[in-house]
């Protein structure tokens, strides 16, 4: 699927939304809990229920993988199962030197029918490149992620020079540290100085792809940065993670996050799936699907 | 196992080798091949010939998830074939939100009877701590990793206050901006300013756990940093890939990075695992493997 693809289906069906399927084995209802294929007849009910209602399915590798060899099967089933129309996102949050995420890429990609999967970007260029190879196939990229530990490191301070220097002084009790940087020629074109670590993160990764390729994982937990983000990749896809259980606003993350093209994913995992833990689970995962797509159909059909 | 345990088999044995499984399907020997258990075979072949050599094998996870369903079950024979002795590292480079972290350690540490597994820090504490929740299981953080890659974000210049004014001249032809940061009561007893953003993850990351379960990846392609490195982090175990096919120097690597516990382990793996491609494969790993505790047993030997 390619990004023009993309979002006639989100203008056809006048909503950005993404279904996580965050399947845990200990949660599924009773009736399904000792049923040998558990977790895919979950998926496939809830896949049933709210395909009408999404534009995109995204599976938490995390909770098949925890299964060992039964949950890799039902990863397979279930994206397997997913209708070709759907956007498949592996949220798998890999990435290795490039040798190695050769290798995911191709499970992802090849092994698996996946349309994409998301990346860690600590390793640098070599290990996101081997994702941006494929035609119709997208990198998606953690930029800012959802969680409290996004201020340890995303949230620091960077420098964009590596030529710094340094003086300390004391004035009265304080201790001041002074840096001098010296900026490389094209920097000194751009007005406005990166702050952040992830802000970094954007502007590299985004010179490394194209939009066709390339999105970005923007947490809505956050949605007053999206427009700084916005301002870094105006033209790429966020998939949006936190709306729900996270407690993210879908209205502030579509208000801040939508480009000329739309350009969101807004991702609801647990809000959707165990909207009911009964046998009514699916009706109301599709009623919890439905909710969101009222939310954001005025915003599609303004555009 | 517990950190004792492994520094004990690293003085009888007086290696500190781990032997990583990168098993490409494609680079096996054309007699192993065809076999439907090819991946397999060639582990526990090389498993066989190599155990007296090393104290430690890392199974890079995802040569195996490239094999799908298949692959996944040779990863699960694979650990479950390599001795109790043996420190067994799942090379995975995980991290995720609280919950998803907790399914990938569950993964590894309960689903899988590996030891330790390897973590992305890109999302902060809340990431890596479900990974140090269990007794005598080890997180395995990325430092500073031995691609090219390291430069983009790992080496970046952070900052650690947040307090931070900026001030703006011109000299002659140059643009220069100052920043001035107040620094924080406890910051100004440090006489060493932190630079780069990988010193910053070590530091944060070994206060959230003890070197009886946390270590952390250094590559070795940078050897010279490896003293930086011990300097923030001088008890944890150090894992070191690098040497070998990446060309890391394990004389530098040695001589820089062991401390009183020895407390490195030195990652080979295509130079042993593919050091014959022919029928005797089996046996040249085990040469090759041999080759690597001999020049490691002085530096053993001498503590």
């Amino acid at each position: 699927m390619n990004r023009s693809e993309l979002t006639n289906q989100i203008r056809q069906k006048e909503n950005y939304l993404c279904i996580g399927l965050d399947t845990d084995v200990s949660k599924l209802p009773a009736h399904l809990r000792d049923k040998p294929d558990a977790v895919f007849q979950f998926n496939k009910a809830i896949i049933d229920a709210t395909k009408d209602y999404c534009v995109s399915y995204k599976i938490n590798t995390a909770f098949y993988e925890a299964q060992g060899l039964k949950g890799w099967e039902a990863m397979e089933q279930t994206v397997q199962y997913i209708p070709a129309m759907h956007f498949k996102i592996a949220d798998a949050k890999r990435g290795d030197i490039g040798n190695t995420s050769a290798q995911y890429a191709k499970t992802f990609f090849e092994t698996l029918p996946f349309n994409a999967v998301t990346i860690n970007p600590y390793m640098g260029e070599d290990s996101v490149r081997p994702f941006l190879e494929y035609d119709n196939k997208f990198a998606i990229v953690l930029g800012l992620t959802s969680n409290a530990g996004a201020h340890d490191f995303e949230m620091l301070h960077v420098s964009r020079t590596h030529k710094k220097q340094e003086v300390h002084t004391e004035i009265g009790k304080h201790h001041l540290k002074i840096y001098t940087e010296e900026l490389e020629e094209e920097e000194q074109e751009k007005d406005e100085p990166l702050h952040y670590l992830y802000e970094m993160v954007l502007e590299k990764v985004s010179s490394w792809g194209k939009p066709d390729n390339l999105m970005f994982v923007a947490g809505a937990t956050r949605a007053t940065e999206l427009a700084a983000i916005r301002r870094i990749v105006p033209d790429n896809f966020l998939l949006v993670p936190g709306v729900g259980a996270q407690g993210g606003s879908l209205k502030e993350v579509s208000e801040h996050g939508i480009n000329k093209d739309i350009g969101l994913l807004v991702n609801v995992s647990r809000a959707v799936i165990y909207a009911s833990a009964g046998e009514d689970f699916a009706a109301l995962a599709a009623i919890a699907a439905k909710g969101y797509c009222g939310e954001m159909q005025p915003f599609v059909a303004h555009r």
